[in-house]
């Protein structure tokens, strides 16, 4: 078991970047990633729009490069461990972002809505983070879920495309999914492939409605690998229970299309169904949760339960050989 | 408790119908429902273009009146019992309808997808169903979880609407989340508010992609209830673990909108948060689903995890009454 | 020539109604339609959300029946003269109702953009309507250029649909292509068709983009025909100068993709195209204003210069037809 | 008059790329420019996804750094000429492009429709280009109206965006108002702003709906010129009779929200009204027509005539200072 520490500078795009660093399949990288504010928000007084500057926002960790990755393959993304680095995290509005407001593209002639910072306190001994109400004194306690909202690779046809903007190379999309034990598959659009992630979260609701989650600074440990020959049209993902489709598009239609379209496709392969019967299959098993609809594309989700499948296995089961690194690797700490 | 059994013509529409039946707040109403197809499709011969002749799809049982509704109140409904009454079930793709093809407004120059009819055995006792694949050999069974499609009660402004059309009313939602331990809640547009349901799935995906669940006649009991003062703008549901409310509308995010917006503001109002905490709140520990992509309007779901309102009850805890009444009736039985 | 005067009560709805008149066709009908808001609405300080009552907005005159129409048939409505009825006119803001604004659908936690009221001046004689700004001493001469919002006939399936939606069925599609010299078509659902109108505007811009245009009661005159064994799937125009296809639904550009389609096969169908051939023709030949984009649907409308067509007409020439009987009536006057 | 005459090799994005040519505002630029499938579909044999490389697809030629620009700035660039440099064009279907058919984000089960080209011929003594059907014998001649699909101006936040990818920073907006006599406002974004154009046409419909317009390589002059310190947050075009503002985004109501809303605003600002009394001027003046409805990200415009603006001139009235010298310039040649 190969394990490497990458350090990197913060990049705030996918794309237009020389690798930070270069791994064979199978190697465990541990590294660390800074908030979406670039750790610019610490209380209730800072004001996002007041301590960063756009573009610098959302910074990203990476890139990294894996060993032998063309075009037309995939790259595999196993979450080992995500962990808060600080004892508080950071949740905000910010004008004219988020799904209950006028936006830049849901341009409307309202003022923006107030900005505001909540601070969470963060126990991971506990497992709870705690949100603080600004207006009242209620404050509740919620499970730690951490997760990365911002994971991919470099873009296809020489695209440089902003951290924040999730797509066909994944990006931000914003999933709660993207959590420790999930395994991340993208298609690979250049030499390297060149992953990047960052926008840790303490947990997420699902579409992140407000526009940001319980935002945090992250040590995280991935396994990367990687599987020739074989494309990923849209990335997808894969737990110990299900596999799961993403679609990233506006209208928000279209993210569901796209997703719900892979996941028939992918299961009509794995089960040697025709398109139809796989269509029928999938409308009846499958679920459907949003990942965000506040992002400059929104992502659907499109789950499947593994254990419809019997024996059957995606991606020549890297997702299991994953699974025993990481075991592997926790258990050696 | 009172019980009563419910007989009525099939009605094809929400609104523009006098009571089947008038029932005081707290009655038990058994009833049952045909399939989405009027019971017209049998067999995978049955295509339903064929069988099935427009408007006359997706009848509903009702409507019922509850004594006492007004508009301006609130009417739940209650699922104590859904049971499929046959021992097989049927799902179809049908020309122009569905979330992957061409439809009316999706309107494009592809020929429609071929038209097939999936015939599923339905096990009650085992409590599976089971799917057959039409070009392969394959079956796979999958967890019966009946639910109801559609319920609503009459719409507002004297309209009369097409029980395949979800809106404010309720009507044809399709979310799994119909079912039996489920209340579901509508705001009340006419006197006696005039309940209907049908569109009976022995389950469903989220989304019901390919545009059919698995239909089926059902056996029905539910129990209705009145909130008297007390309005509520768009259907929710309340299940024992979860609060829910229902966004219907297109494009998709608008119904995600109408959902959050409506699951925030009842937060707001339940916990005496101002709406900015609120929406903080929501945004960290909501679940959002699809409910349908592919009827003439989209329903998204929000959803609250119960436990986190502590010793908060909405509706003044009409649920735990109903579940109790739920409860006795299913033990006398 | 028949001439008839159509008196009504004002209906608020397509559909769920009895002929208020049932006429031959090629009969003229001289009736006269309210404002939008019920004639309500007169100066500055009447603010619609207080002098006006839900769902009493927006009344149309009719519904007249056509004899001999029958499903699957098309009825014309020719618009020959249309004049306002007083020497001004109201616009306003309405909350939670325009394009810039948040509404119940794109649901958000703003509040209400002010309600405000223009009264504009409407001098006949000169043909202009002046625009007075209500926040300073700007004020603007536009050209008359009288049309109306809403016509339409009952829709399909027995349903009953507000008269502010637009659909199918026509109804309330706030295009200013309505205009006298305009004939306009629609598919016959029920017997005789049940044509009503309203929502006269002394002009309109494209878009209806703050939700009300320049609002005034109406003297009108039409005449209707009817067109045996021809179908029109939507309501469709025609100009001296254009054909014109509408599509109507959410997201917008599903109203757009249904206008297109029907303009290519409208088109494939005059010049004996095959569908791909008419595509491309009306792809570089053709128009695409938007008609509403604020109502509970949205409109786009698809054009095509006549002059394209040769010798090629339309609904066997019943537009020019009707040219004639107006000119006809209008020289008799 | 400084006239330079620019060559460039062929970008296929805005952004990331050095300057080809640096020039000082009010330089009049020579280039020319190939057409979308640079120059490899020459028949009706030739299929673009066979002759055709991605993503090697719609060249601009370019980038021309414009002295002094800097970010918060606007250019102009004014379209002296633009003529076809061939006497025939090419206009395709292609598979999975274009509004009326399932595509990679729409995405559906449908095999993708017939790929087919259509060679137009170019008379540009006559004014016209004629239309040949593949399937029938019909032809039919169609005016010459030459315009751009494609300008813009590197973006914001070091992105590099494909050059069929319009955004803020323009790019393929596809409008037919993109013709000699038109200037076109773009903000800066980067040191130069860097104008890149290409995809020529010799005419479009609206919307184009098939997805290409009747391409052709295109011999183009343009005057550029510098607004200091007057920022520009949409593209925005200017005509002799027109003011237009430009919104890219889908949904399509999205694109419609920023045209207007930036018309709105624009309006405001040049008449001294408040927000409302502009918004309500712009909803009874106004046009909406649409651009794309095809590429990547859909464009609408808002029109305004500019006979309402009495004196009122745009960006100091730059329109009609280049007017003059593209008027000097086609004198002089």
């Amino acid at each position: 078991m190969r394990v490497v520490r990458l350090e990197s500078e913060p990049a705030y795009a996918f794309g237009g970047r020389a690798p930070a660093m270069t791994v064979a399949p199978g190697t465990v990288v541990e590294l660390s990633t800074e908030d979406c504010f670039g750790g610019a928000v610490r209380g209730i007084d800072d004001l996002p729009s007041q301590v960063c500057t756009f573009p610098y926002l959302n910074p990203v960790t990476g890139p990294i490069a894996v060993e032998g990755a063309e075009p037309g393959d995939t790259v595999a993304v196993h979450f080992v461990d995500i962990r808060p680095t600080r004892d508080w995290a950071i949740s905000t509005t910010f004008p004219h972002f988020g799904a209950l407001t006028a936006t830049h593209t849901t341009a409307m002639l309202h003022d923006a809505l107030p900005e505001r910072v909540w601070r969470y306190d963060v126990d991971a001994e506990r497992g709870i983070c705690r949100f603080n109400a600004r207006d009242s004194d209620l404050s509740i306690e919620l499970p730690l879920d951490p997760m990365h909202g911002t994971v991919g690779v470099a873009p296809a046809a020489h695209e440089v495309i902003m951290s924040i903007t999730p797509g066909a190379h994944g990006g931000n999309m914003d999933t709660p999914e993207m959590r420790a034990g999930t395994t991340a598959y993208f298609g690979v659009n250049v030499p390297g492939a060149l992953i990047s992630l960052g926008d840790g979260h303490c947990r997420q609701g699902e579409g992140e409605v407000c526009g940001t989650a319980v935002e945090a600074a992250m040590s995280t440990v991935i396994v990367v690998d990687l599987i020739k020959g074989v494309s990923t049209p849209w990335p997808r993902l894969e737990s110990d229970t299900h596999l799961m489709s993403t679609g990233t598009a506006r209208p928000l239609e279209d993210a569901f299309r796209i997703s719900q379209h892979d996941l028939v496709t992918w299961t009509a392969d794995l089960l040697s169904l025709d398109a139809l019967d796989a269509y029928q299959f999938v409308s009846q098993a499958g679920l459907a949760p949003a990942g965000n609809v506040v992002d400059t594309n929104y992502t659907m989700l499109a789950k499947l339960p593994k254990r419809y499948l019997a024996e059957t296995r995606a991606y020549e089961d890297v997702h299991t050989r994953l699974r025993t690194t990481a075991t592997h690797y926790l258990n050696q700490r």
